[in-house]
């Protein structure tokens, strides 16, 4: 067992700008998926968070970074709610754990 | 401000099948898809959860006949993580709030 | 197995007020409390959100009552993370669900 | 401001292990208050989680080795639900930010 868990079974957070008067969060929500480019990471927003996959370290980071970035933009206060899963019965090849996890419920739904 | 709020802007939920015996979920997953289909309400799979919109008596209600469902099929305790949201600043054509969100993200960054 | 699930096991809600031009959020989660308290249901507040307790309807309600009242002090728009959980596998005493799940940490911590 | 976040005014998580076929969670749970014990950040259980405090990096890594510690008792599967927070409109004396805050709620509430 790596040192470094690969978040990737589920990693997805929510991020919610406090105190910015205004309560569209549009503008930051962009900024951060800006920053989720920079990281290299592989990422998809929804309509209510963004998944986001790779090793515990670098998916805890660029939320960080996105904090960061967010707070940069003028808002004082943030809180985010983070889902993150780790597993060791299966090897997951990075960047496919989240889309194979919705192919396994269709493929039971489909049949 | 009506008594049921339509609680559009953001519904999220990521539920978790404990004590099954196995680290599959993805045929209890698959089950409360089954049971969304049945409520009638727009709900839409991501890796880490499902998006739902609706009044929040109807998408509390459609959770909890998940949590019956998979109880039904034979799982002693269940965890979910509901992200729930309400707004009375604008007016949400039932069934678009999702996809209004991630659209409004990503016109601001094709600019 | 009711139709009305017990929530107890694990209910917790952290309710976030967005747009309100000041990081404080003191005096919103102040008027929860009040919401929590009328409700009848067993509550309790701690450092990052709310325990509640009681079957599943009124845990839900008592929490888009949060809602309401949060609303009505001018919140343009509110998230709210819950963490809601159900078992059938064992009887739950009304009111004892949270506390019985931290004596047991304890109980094996002091061993 | 700071590279590494003071994420104190909220930081919460709760760890859920599957597939570990019995419901019951408070042996997992205990190796986790032993796990946060060790890493010197201040700490406080409750019925659906855990506070936690400090700089981002230290929490973030307390969690991931919460879930190497439950990896190693045998969970193939760990899903955590972590809520965190960061501000940058006031110093947050270091172990003092979740007990403020429900104080604060508290004082409002006497008046």
């Amino acid at each position: 067992m790596s040192n470094d868990l690969y978040a990737v079974a589920a990693e997805d957070f929510c991020l919610i700008p406090m105190g910015t008067g205004e309560p569209s969060v549009a503008g930051y929500i962009a900024e951060c998926q800006r920053i989720l480019e920079k990281s290299g990471l592989k990422y998809k927003m929804h309509g209510y968070g963004t998944n986001l996959e790779g090793p515990w370290s670098e998916v805890t980071k660029a939320i960080h970074d996105c904090h960061l970035a967010v707070h940069a933009q003028g808002t004082p206060r943030i809180a985010t709610d983070i889902r993150i899963g780790t597993r060791t019965d299966r090897e997951i090849t990075p960047g496919t754990g989240n889309e194979a996890k919705v192919k396994r419920v269709e493929d039971i739904l489909s049949k």
